[in-house]
């Protein structure tokens, strides 16, 4: 299975304009840290809901990638995100996910998003992977 | 009610990240436009799942404003997205929200995605809205 | 592709405890209705939320058997409800689905959820099936 | 707070259908049992969808009055399942709800819903509640 480098690697080629670092890959799970800066941020200080998503999505994306291997062609069917306190404006996003299925052709998986250091989840995620048959 | 005008103007100052322009607003529904450029696509040539939820999330948030007048406090509590088509590289992306919910403190709302100028869906929004109290 | 009266047989043999009925299948939609009675009602007088599930669910699955054949095998892959409105108590629940996308693999459809002759939804439901290979 | 034995009792009045019982509440979970007979089966022996859903609603119903205490009026606004494996058909549902969220006016939780006595769970649920003003 593909070490964090190598999917670090991939995810710069495959999302080159994003923001994220892969912090962890494996047993079905991945977590992943978003910098927050001008580029993140709404007036009033929070952090841009796209911002939240493509973490989410990033985290999945991982998650899956770390059970599969590198399979270019997996893409997101579904993606539900419920927004549950303010991020900090200061702070990292940090979203942990873990993959609550995966089938031959669907991967489900849930991601707590959170400001770096802080207890709270800001938003839950659950999102759902198509797999490209014979990758699985 | 404020007009497309108006609710530009407040758009440019809340989401000045966003290349969003409003096309129409009014009766419980609002069309969005999303220019599709580099920064937009995804290697492969598809528009990047970020920008659609930023489409589906603005034309949430129009209608919204539309009926409610512009309240900035209206923050979105959910959303829901599948991913139906691949969207085409060299089409801006059209959203068309109607609300189908219009509460004292929740708005709901379903968002259709489009490639501009073909007929079948790319993606499909359903997403909720918290109303400041009062501003109803 | 199977008539009305086709997939209300099989709908009888498959779903034994339901109590829906069939009004309209074809073009990718389907129009189902489902009585209320005591079973149906929570204290209060609302039709209870299962029963809501219930109508969405089957109003999916006869919309894609219409365009799919009837195919036993195909299963609910996710469901997202939204409740809108209290339903009446004395009226019967109607749910009329349409289909926004149909895959090899996958179908994707809403449904909106009314109380018989009320103009306003009561709820709305998008849902996703996963059609057995071989089937579409 | 109330106990499990009040919230039993007030469940029998609400729901009075439901075959659901409580088996824990506290700390922002709660976690619900559900036999399993003809009655919640379907052809080829698998646990009815609508008999899921209504374990998880129920789950984040009592996990909720948990820490409001007892509000009738408290009602569900959104609900997303994804079915992720069949059910066996001879083992209760055991439904475990977690809080994600306790606000003012809205609560935000997630339900992973087991066969008794197995370790993966048969389906996964985010659900919303409105809280009536001045209950929290």
């Amino acid at each position: 299975m593909p070490s964090v480098s190598e999917i670090a690697s991939f995810l710069a080629a495959e999302f080159p304009q994003s923001r994220c670092t892969v912090l962890a890959v494996g047993d079905k799970a991945a977590t992943i840290r978003h910098e927050v800066g001008h580029a993140e941020l709404r007036p009033g200080g929070t952090v841009s809901g796209p911002v939240l998503m493509t973490v989410a999505d990033v985290a999945l994306y991982v998650a899956l990638l770390g059970e599969i291997g590198i399979v270019p062609l997996a893409v997101t069917t579904s993606l539900n995100i419920n927004f549950l306190r303010k991020p900090s404006a200061d702070r990292a996003i940090i979203g942990e996910c873990k993959l609550i299925k995966l089938g031959r052709t669907l991967a489900v998986g849930e991601v707590s998003l959170y400001s770096e250091g802080l207890e709270d989840p800001v938003a839950h995620v659950v999102g759902t992977y198509a797999i490209p048959r014979g990758a699985a």
